[in-house]
């Protein structure tokens, strides 16, 4: 479709439902741009013929530095930009130069800065029913009034003094908002709360762990690879009392099936890092969730990496696409796991269908056995086996994964998925660590560094999902840290850490243009059309947990949890900021 | 001239004088272009045709935010840009992106921001003989090797504890780099230094008030207005040792004429701010000098605001033109100053030729004796006549005055100058203040706003200073705070609080193109050719006195020396920030 005038504001959409307005590429509504996590625009204004001639449009500064993650939302004539710790929130006018309509500056305590494990990051707003939805760092939920920026109701999802922060996009569903939990470095026991959007009510709250009551769980009728997980499965594979600070959090991102009423997201790592203090799989750690939404009863889930020893969580999005397989159609569920296997699954019975390594270097595990589920584990790279105050060394991916929280994007049209990638390697000695609330609980030392031969941390790929193969490869200097965007104009772009803003041609990865934005790019790229014309979004900001050094001001090689020094070099490129540059091509 | 190709780093041009490279229209070697501080270019790539097809090249973030002043040398394939607090220099690669080639990250005690009067904002570097020229925020002047970042040597300059601090931008005349000092707000005794390039050894300093011995003057051969000022002109008019707390700083631009071989620059305000506190004209505050660059020996003085009232630091930029005035070739000095008054004197000589208002809305004085060169102070609008503890109401202009420290640009192709100002009025009420060595000595109440029945607070405008008279104005929301260029292509370029970067007509100040930078603009606009094409470049960060209010967190009215209230409404519009944006016209 071609792009149509837009002369609305966020309140005209107050009455439609989002599963409408994902249809609508005029606006950007949700942070993945729909609830299949698609961030695939049907906008062709800019295509692979004049993506060379974009331009600068516009730009504005948050006026708040480090790790700026997510995108804006954009309803009709109005930008919603948020902004990492302390969380300030403008709505932006599109007739007016970006002239800011209202703005959202929330107190937070400061201790909350020190507990946030990756950079005082955020991964953006929500929109729905006229509200804005703001998850603060310090786990403070609020609604806003879209059009004012009133403040409607707020409330608190977590206790920021024992670890807990907030740091995910919610996704709305219905009359319900979703939010996740972060602190799993500090033994956080991850859930997932749905909260009434009205006025913030609990409806349900579903933890990874814990007995069926709390992780809603039905013995019989929740599955595992199609088999009925069995009672208290979140607590059954843990040693004593250890599944209560046992992580597993979700602070990544949340995908809905309308059709199914389900909710897909995963949980991350379980805590602590040194895998020898806990033994068992550690279930529901590392899971892929299918929730009801309405209910948040469990359907199925799949523990991907079990018993983690490499800090793996399994909190990327999942993107749900519908694909032949074997001649069959499928309402499938991809999704790029830190553990370097891309994983393609019937999102409906929670099947798995293909599961293979999306960067060859990936090496802790051979391959995933298609009937347990389960990687098998090499133990040259296992620190489990290799025991406590042993340095495993050569591990592939890192820590941070082959993939992190940055989001993948899936072009309909070409039938791949275009994926951000990390190309890192670590070292991992665990140790012994005591939990004690609200202080780190991670229990090994890392540091990281590119594979073996090579001088790049970061590749762009594009992914066959049903094949289970890389269709091209872009080796990028450092890990791809921004989220894509893929578009009907059959241009995908991204961000880098150095700065650039890209765009390539999504049939042959082709560089189409290039611009140096202002700082490292780990936003997520978006887009939308005003007054007709189509633009191109994204907000620098150099963070996140690549970033980290630069953020935190950090310079040991092992601090940031071990990512400082494989990253050092990036302030030769780009300094801290927090600005959005807003791309189209000239009239 | 057209453009031709650079292939050169800082250290080629270090054999060639200043006085050589100034003219060189393809770098962009000190603050204000040249000794004469035009800021004018004798680039025409970008002319008045063309300047609407600018669009953004490339950007950089400068990891600070806060107000940011002055903008980047560049020479040859090299860019410098600097930061306000902690005053960090960046060497830019512009042949692969500005990548950073090397920066230089001081260690200043934070100490000094409270000291800072109008936020903690430098002007920029210097450059000379292959060396990068800092000032810091502690008065700690580095030299840097241009081609390697290393610390050549570093010498202090004043007293912080004392309320002494640094924000101008140096200037080098042959073998010596001279800086001026801030800190009329906590009674520091004004002066100009010159150090030795070669190894930071102090030359000469003279002082804006005290005995001969400390101004550096000859109480027969030094002039005003040419009278001899007699012996000890810089104690004469204070009372008792007042003078030693007189204020007079001289943080502003300084100017050189290689042929006279004198160097030129105003002085500030008298300390207190309250008039009642320093009876006598308070000599040698408010003052324009002329002083040998060698010696440092004062040529001649010229007071424009005698016992200062309103806070009208003399200290703004003097623009060197030469000009016929009743048929004979004279060279001039123009000199717009915070009183509202536009000076053009001789500036051999320091004969006052043209003295007037340079917006109407100038009230506090009806017009300047051009025989004692004294303004007729209007008695209704002088708080000092008024007395202590008396709100003196609608003063114009504001303490900021008609034009603050943003330079004005001259091109000799329309002989017109281009001017940002202010249009600010203001009510004062002066009370007792004590001295106390690193406090506030400021003794005054102040709020700003617009003229009556005006909305607006700036203007832009081209000025005849022959005639003294103003050939067309562009009105502004806010004042201009961000420094001109006019170039050879008829354009002149300046950027506003909101942050738009403009180009205008320079024949009928018609506006060519705007474009929205990430915050807003109180920085200098500068131009320069890499590989042959021009480049417009401006640093976007909101502050200096104007933006104190945000930049500092102030919220106040009468906060930031009265400052906050008048400006408030510019965190609608923008936010802090810290990027520099490069434009270029694409091939
Ligand atoms: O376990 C957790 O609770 C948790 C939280 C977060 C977060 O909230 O940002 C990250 C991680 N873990 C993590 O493992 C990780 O790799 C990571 C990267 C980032 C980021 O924004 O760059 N956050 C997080
Ligand atoms: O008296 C002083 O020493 C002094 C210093 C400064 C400065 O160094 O920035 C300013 C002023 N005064 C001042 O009066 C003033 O209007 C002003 C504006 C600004 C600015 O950068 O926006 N600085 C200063």
């Amino acid at each position: 479709p071609t792009a149509k005038p837009q002369l609305a504001v966020a309140s005209d959409f107050a009455q439609a439902s989002l599963t409408e307005l994902q249809n609508d590429p005029n606006i950007w509504v949700m942070q993945n741009g729909n609830y299949a996590s698609t961030r695939y625009s049907a906008l062709d204004q800019i295509n692979a013929v004049n993506a060379k001639d974009l331009q600068v449009a516009w730009t504005f500064s948050t006026g708040v530095l480090r790790g700026h993650e997510g995108g804006p939302l954009v309803l009709g004539d109005v930008m919603y930009v948020h902004t990492p710790f302390p969380n300030k929130v403008f709505a932006l006018d599109l007739n007016n130069d970006g002239k800011i309509l209202w703005k959202y500056e929330p107190r937070q305590d400061t201790s909350v800065i020190p507990v946030m494990c990756c950079d005082t990051v955020n991964r953006g707003l929500a929109y729905a029913e006229g509200k804005i939805f703001l998850y603060q760092a310090d786990t403070t939920l609020v609604a806003l009034d879209a059009k004012t920026g009133t403040k409607l109701w707020s409330v608190v999802n977590g206790d920021p003094t024992k670890g807990a922060t907030g740091t995910a996009a919610p996704m709305v569903v219905k009359d319900k908002v979703y939010v996740g939990i972060s602190g799993g470095e500090f033994g956080v026991r991850g859930y997932l709360t749905a909260y009434n959007t009205a006025d913030g009510a609990q409806v349900w709250r579903g933890y990874s762990m814990g007995p069926d009551s709390d992780t809603l769980m039905d013995p019989e009728k929740t599955t595992h690879l199609g088999k009925p997980v069995g009672k208290d499965s979140g607590t059954a594979t843990w040693e004593g009392d250890q599944w209560k600070i046992g992580g597993g959090t979700t602070w990544g991102w949340y995908s809905y099936d309308p059709e199914l009423n389900l909710v897909y997201y995963g949980t991350g790592n379980p805590s602590t890092w040194n895998p020898n203090q806990r033994p068992g799989d550690n279930r529901w750690s590392m899971t892929i969730f299918a929730r009801d939404a309405d209910t948040g009863m469990a359907k199925w889930v799949y523990q991907m990496t079990p018993h983690d020893e490499w800090d793996y969580d399994g909190v990327n999005e999942m993107l749900l696409v519908e694909k032949e397989i074997d001649g069959v159609m499928r309402k499938l569920l991809v999704h790029f796991d830190r553990n370097g296997f891309a994983y393609t699954m019937d999102r409906l019975t929670g099947e798995l269908l293909v599961a293979e390594k999306f960067d060859p270097v990936v090496n802790w595990a051979t391959h995933i056995d298609m009937d347990t589920g389960r990687p098998q584990v090499v133990a040259e790279f296992s620190p489990a086996a290799n025991g406590e105050d042993v340095n495993t060394k050569g591990i592939c991916p890192a820590a941070l994964g082959t993939k992190d929280q940055q989001p993948a994007s899936y072009s309909p049209r070409t039938g791949m998925f275009y994926v951000p990638t990390n190309h890192v390697c670590m070292d991992y000695e665990p140790f012994q660590v005591s939990y004690v609330a609200g202080q780190p609980y991670v229990g090994a030392t890392l540091s990281m560094f590119p594979p073996e031969g090579k001088d790049h941390l970061g590749n762009f790929i594009a992914w066959d999902a049903v094949k289970g193969e890389i269709k091209w490869t872009i080796p990028e200097k450092f890990s791809v840290w921004s989220g894509a965007l893929a578009t009907a104009g059959d241009v995908v772009f991204y961000g880098t850490l150095e700065g650039y803003l890209k765009a390539v041609d999504a049939k042959t990865g082709e560089e189409l243009y290039r611009f140096k934005t202002p700082s490292g790019i780990i936003g997520n790229v978006n887009t939308y059309t005003h007054n007709g014309k189509q633009y191109i979004a994204v907000l620098s900001g150099l963070g996140g947990w690549a970033g980290i050094g630069m953020a935190a001001g950090l310079t040991e090689p092992t601090e940031g949890l071990g990512a400082v020094g494989a990253y050092s070099s990036l302030s030769d490129y780009t300094q801290l900021g927090g600005q959005l540059t807003v791309f189209a091509i000239p009239n």
